[in-house]
């Protein structure tokens, strides 16, 4: 059976990262049996054998498969069930949507939502991650970024606007069934729902509503996934 | 018949705006007949009855159409010819790869070649530019640009990753033939080409391959139009 290699909180049912969440409800979409294991920041012995350090990861038989764009594509090319992208092409230019919303969605998000991810760490993950995140909030303690996200968030609405213009004559992203620019922003969106009662996008009704019908998906997927808060 | 309204510098024969040349390379893309008008930043009467006072903007019979993205759609609904996007889905997800450029390929440019855009126009047109674009440029001032911009350049390297990987297995952003992503990214990279010597892309042995491929691209109607320099 395939395995879906996760990232966890000091609590092991808390599974936040936001590119193992595009892949999680890839595999629902696919209908793909998997069973999960958990990581650390701190230990990740469990992805001995794949070559990186970084989740995503799955297993398939004997082949390891990493970072979410790629393993898309191979869930796409190695299983049937509902399509993940309408044509070839659009899997090769893929890459340009993916890379669109990990620097327009998920980047954005970071600061806001860094101290409730810290706040879902045990001790020793704390340590890590305070040491290797904290180096990119220009000078600030993760401790003190809640202070400011009001503000930040408010400059984040200009990023939806080419979202809320497909999604103003489209159910979803993909057209009249969710695929895989759906569960890209799905995905990122998962991540401070998880670990915060800060909603990022509290400003948008298009994308809330979008989300709604998201969190619902999957008899619930991402709507009732444990979360830290 | 159609007019296609441009951007021209102090010389009239120099058109230069990134969003006009990807509607001038659809426009022979699908080989549509039309005339061009021009207009400075200070003088745009002849887009009197558009609405808008931003180019490109079409002229249909007695219908305008403003914005690239608006005009791509239009040309492709309207117009038989090489199609631009693949599906209709396509041309709804179209608005995040058209942001995609406009954030990752055109905005970076600019301070870089802010300076040669100011050179290429007329004193009246100066003096419009620096009070409205300096005021983007964080305290510098236009003449000032040019230095540091071999390490804005290295560091716009980091951007072309998604456009190498498509390149690294197609010979064109849109397969085996250009279509609506080339035609974005070549016509963010002939404004650069035709206002200036500095090439912001030279680090790119990918890049500058395909952009030579489409130099050539209807009689050189890019590798062969008028530069400021």
């Amino acid at each position: 059976m395939l395995t879906l290699f996760e990232l966890c909180g000091a609590r092991g049912d808390v599974r936040f990262s936001p590119f193992v969440w595009r892949i999680k409800l890839m595999l629902a979409h696919k209908a793909i049996p998997h069973e999960t294991k958990t990581v650390t920041f701190t230990d990740k012995a469990a992805l001995t054998g794949s070559g990186v350090k970084t989740v995503p990861v799955i297993k398939d038989g004997d082949k390891w498969i990493s970072e979410s764009l790629t393993i898309a594509r191979y869930l796409e090319d190695n299983f049937s069930g509902d399509r993940l992208f309408e044509t070839p092409l659009a899997a090769e230019q893929a890459v340009i949507i993916n890379n669109w919303f990990d620097r327009n969605i998920v980047m954005p998000m970071f600061p806001m939502i860094v101290t409730d991810i810290y706040d879902a760490l045990d001790t020793a993950n704390k340590k890590y991650f305070k040491a290797t995140r904290e180096p990119r909030l220009g000078g600030r303690k993760i401790e003190d970024m809640r202070a400011g996200r009001d503000e930040l968030r408010a400059a984040f609405r200009a990023n939806f606007s080419p979202l809320e213009s497909i999604l103003a004559t489209n159910a979803y992203l993909s057209g009249e069934t969710p695929a895989f620019a759906d569960y890209c922003l799905m995905g990122s969106l998962v991540w401070p729902h998880i670990v915060s009662d800060f909603d990022p996008i509290s400003e948008s009704a298009v994308l809330r509503d979008w989300r709604d019908g998201m969190f619902d998906q999957f008899d619930g997927l991402a709507g009732n996934a444990p979360r830290a808060v």
